[in-house]
């Protein structure tokens, strides 16, 4: 069985290099690409199955990214934040959990903070492999 | 000598992830690209030098694909599939075979089922590296 | 010293797969990507320093390969060829060499009965390192 | 403590290989594409922290590097050098430092006289580990 009590009661995640490759791919006339992994899609699924809700908090600010959420059902988009840590606390207040209760995933920088903070440190591909 | 009685009399398979490399390449203007390979096309043309005909069947539904199949002469094309064993169980009859001379690839949570009830469980490179 | 009477007169070369990574990426809307690489520019380069030309011999035949093959100056372009032997037998008359001068570079099924014939087995990036 | 003595007072880098995987993406329209990395943005970020600024010297002449640049700060841009050397040479003389100041990141044949000629030589991912 599965302990429901050790869940996290929300997944706050990062996009580029974490739900993409890391790639910024740029065209000529002012386009630009991400590559996301169909995998992921699964894996929102399962979180889903076990009510977690997945916040996607980004310092980008694109439609790629939007077009993606809405595909797979994101329950929260933020994007173009300065200060992620902030965005997760508020987000927690509103849904009344507490910031130990996220999960967050990133791989930058400005990721470090709320990764610190957090009650649960891991990968989404990590949480597949349970 | 190649032994034809051991051979599939289908060859069904998923597209993201055994035809791809599992990207979902978005822009930023609602277009979407997929990666296939180049080499697929010499697996296509083995197993229809061996009469053995091809289907695709995939849960997304999109241009790029229909244009991949086309582009290779796939012989069935099934998109925005939710029960693929259903497809396949149906397209069996239509063409008088067993679901256990159906070779099925697949690598998605939506391909375990099949996967479950296939004769043959193999990913088209490993055909042709026989 | 570079030993001139051992290096071929031409190198004819495959694409797909050989100056790609095999990559066919296509989009919803009827346009398709290939991935080059910056290196074979310097590569060509070499060849051209040592007066070899490069003839670049497709299945193929897109606007892709014309635009690169124009950007490196390359020197023969034959693209929708089902014969690629009979093509390069035909380029070796005009240009009065023997097949056994050609080096070709190929990694698909229709490439074997050229790479068989031919004096010179390598790839452009062993070339490079020599 | 970072000895700041030690530090070199301008990164001078070429693009195609060293800020993308090398890919040149074309397609059948005329457009083109470069794959950047996320992870540079925190990189130049952290030069500039340092204030150390950034010169991007290359070869090519896309829009591509124009944008790259702009959203990420760089500091000098010069697109369709000949001789990377020269332009280095004389951003030097232009703000007061020596060539022996410049750390250059490049991967290619026309970046060896400079690679030569710099008292640094490394790439900008070791100068993130560190």
């Amino acid at each position: 069985m599965w302990n429901k009590k050790k869940l996290p009661k929300l997944i706050a995640t990062d996009i580029d290099g974490v739900w993409t490759d890391g790639g910024m791919y740029y065209d000529q006339l002012g386009n630009e690409f991400k590559r996301f992994n169909t995998s992921d899609s699964a894996g929102v699924l399962f979180c889903h199955s076990l009510n977690i809700p997945i916040a996607i908090i980004t310092g980008e600010n694109t439609e790629i990214v939007s077009r993606r959420a809405e595909k797979l059902n994101i329950d929260y988009l933020f994007q173009g934040c300065t200060d992620k840590l902030l965005v997760v606390a508020n987000l927690c207040k509103e849904i009344n959990i507490d910031l130990s209760d996220v999960a967050y995933i990133g791989d930058d920088i400005n990721d470090i903070a709320l990764l610190k903070k957090q009650g649960f440190l891991l990968r989404l591909k990590m949480l597949l492999i349970m």
